[in-house]
């Protein structure tokens, strides 16, 4: 196999999170509903509301990314986020802060898709399991807690003062850990951070995620490059490396 | 009980872990004691050689803390102490470099006290737990794997680019997790670092480990301050903060 040669060193396998080892939309949409039918609020497009919250996502990181606005923790671009599209759901005054406070942690508790969990524990038996997300400590960390992700330990966007896809990220990831970038293979279901993570000489696994965004998914149908492993699942990526 | 309200706001548990979550004497003792039998070494008295290897420990440290050198990895101090240390012992031409490589990743491999895993495992159900421990990354999810420690993430020397006690380890731990400082909590065998995390707002708990140095032990045999949780071990540790 192709991949055979490239793989053999690779010593810690790091994960994109949000839409790769959890299903983002379809946990906010569940989560809003469950919500709704506590408060008896009707007529809201809960799959909806999730998808206009993760548009506002690439907006305000790029923000942060480009150098327009200073080092914003994530649960901040995602409050500010919710803030916004709570009017265009007809939800402007629904809610009081604490609760508004609370919608915002629904990113605390994503539920992960069915494959990952699986997957992770076979990878951790031979690799070092790590997330590599734009998420903060408190969320990866209570994220894996809720949905039982064996993660080995955590790298936070908060603990590199960037975000994905400035390289930053992935030369960090590599220098914490103390090793070459070819040891180190970022998986992950969008092409573009596996780019940004290849250009670090990183290893990259495409897993294939096409019903992420929905109907708003517009790209991430399929892999883009030629990538060093190209799986559907964690499962698949777990076979792939061995485990 | 005095330490009710103190410890009501706690959300994470951070940890000590050379001494206090692992016992370095003994395990350095055993792998080197394994090491001589394989190789045919006698006349090696490896528990005094475990104490003269942490004897640099502090002095390695020191030098960095006080701006003396600039940031040095924990790998690379540990690395410098061996190769003063094995004439002393005899051991100068015993060893190749691959060999010493491999002696120096001893501390990747500590064993737990008896008491660590059970009451982590247990202080999980309700906290964040995690290390806040002067090692590299590498070797705290490599010793976290091997033992089987469960940490819900790990705080490493190189994520603060700091050691103990300097303060900025303690603010940066609090910052990375975005709460307050008495939100924290460190679990210490160390009357010095629970001091240090004390000066900075952190909630403090001792963990009682008289026999960690060995004749060496010249402190730490009791609590030295009214820390808010003052224990034996960290199954007590579970017991007081009510898991």
């Amino acid at each position: 196999m192709a991949d055979r040669q490239a793989i053999k060193d690779v010593k810690a396998v790091v994960f994109d999170t949000f839409g790769t080892v959890t299903d983002w939309r379809g946990s906010i949409t569940r989560m809003g509903e469950a919500l709704a039918r506590k408060k008896g609020i009707e007529g809201v497009d809960w799959e909806a509301f999730a998808r206009a919250w993760r548009a506002g996502y690439r907006p305000g990181l790029h923000r942060v990314i480009s150098g327009q606005r200073a080092w914003t923790p994530l649960d901040v671009i995602h409050r500010e986020r919710l803030d916004e599209i709570l009017p265009e759901f007809g939800l402007a005054d629904r809610f009081g802060e604490a609760e508004k406070a609370d919608i915002n942690l629904f990113w605390h508790r994503l539920a992960p898709w069915p494959d990952s969990i699986p997957g992770l524990l076979r990878l951790k038996t031979r690799y070092l399991i790590a997330p590599l997300s734009n998420g903060s400590l408190m969320l990866l960390a209570s994220m894996a807690k809720h949905a039982g992700i064996p993660w080995d330990f955590i790298y936070s966007s908060d603990m590199h003062m960037a975000y994905k896809r400035d390289p930053e990220v992935y030369r960090n990831a590599v220098r914490l850990l103390g090793v070459m970038p070819g040891e180190v293979m970022l998986a992950a279901a969008h092409n573009d951070d596996l780019e940004a993570a290849r250009k670090e000489g990183l290893r990259t696994a495409y897993i294939n995620r096409p019903t992420e965004y929905g109907a708003d998914q517009v790209k991430d149908f399929k892999a883009t490059g030629d990538w060093d492993v190209i799986v559907d699942t964690v499962e698949d990526l777990a076979e792939r490396m061995g485990c």
